[in-house]
């Protein structure tokens, strides 16, 4: 730490990701923006990449894609670096700036393949989105051993009233299935 | 996004860090890490590198330096980078491992000018800190004009539940004032 200055942390994500995603594509309907949410969680555990939830980033109201996420905990032994982490990083670099909240410019979406945990919460309503959808839901992510830390109904409530809406339970099942997976291949449960 | 492939995020300390901090130096008492959490956020304020918000993680008995963070979202866009985050992230780089609890090794803790934000909260306890120490509180926060997020008595309650106590208000008026002089100087509010 001392001699060759401070070090850097880089964050990339696995190289599958490119073909995994089209770009170009315009999710237009909430259910296809889950089902590539959940789908780059289930790629995440088949890839051995990481924890098996997936995020994306998308424009509310075209449904254009701006960025997406995987859970890197493991991999990058980054315990900050959940899906939606990723994905708001990545969205906030795209644009080029801390909010994805411009009076100028569309609003914003996370959607999660499971309900975010008390960081990636906080870290959603610093991020300027509009609305977080998330897929399975915390009591699911518990019985598979990931802990949330300290969401509670008041934590939406505040989000909401700051303008930030919450829909839960988008493809509750698929979503659901993916944690399965990810305990049937026996992986690592970095938050229990 | 497209096109060059995806893009990596890269995080780094300021220069100035690496002169402004003692490696070698043992803080033995908490005032004297919170004196140095604070002089972060103080010289961060100085060379407009980021919002007045210092940290660093201890070595919760030996008072060993482990990792120092500042806030940075103003400079990198990343609305993720507050100083609790880049600590974390540096003290589990330094270790090599997610997390700083092992069973073998020694506790950690986390010393922040401020009270943790709602995302810095949930990431103090996945980072696997025993103690978090905070100097200015939430509603002197809230008066230079930073949200704090959902943090309630409750969330306090469920990381000491889980092991994680937190000591607030140490040397509160020092990390206050840290806040005062960015407000002065007319510093970006990034999250009102």
């Amino acid at each position: 730490m001392t001699e060759p200055g401070l070090p850097e942390i880089r964050i990339r994500l696995p190289d599958w990701v490119a073909s995994a995603v089209d770009w170009d594509r315009v999710y237009s309907v909430v259910a296809d923006r889950m089902r590539l949410a959940i789908q780059l969680a289930r790629a995440n555990v088949e890839h051995a990449t990481g924890g098996p939830f997936g995020a994306a980033v998308f424009e509310l109201d075209t449904g254009r894609l701006v960025a997406v996420g995987v859970n890197l905990v493991t991999r990058d032994q980054n315990s900050t670096l959940h899906a939606e982490m990723v994905a708001l990083m990545l969205a906030e670099r795209r644009l080029g700036h801390y909010s994805l909240a411009s009076p100028d410019g569309p609003a914003h979406e996370l959607v999660t393949s499971c309900d975010p945990c008390a960081m990636c919460l906080g870290g959603a309503l610093w991020s300027g989105v509009r609305r977080i959808v998330a897929g399975a839901g915390r009591v699911e992510a518990r019985r598979v051993g990931f802990d949330e830390g300290p969401v509670f109904p008041e934590s939406y409530q505040y989000l909401r009233d700051r303008g930030v809406e919450s829909v839960r339970g988008v493809l509750g099942a698929e979503a659901t299935a993916v944690l399965e997976l990810y305990r049937e291949r026996g992986g690592e449960i970095y938050n229990g």
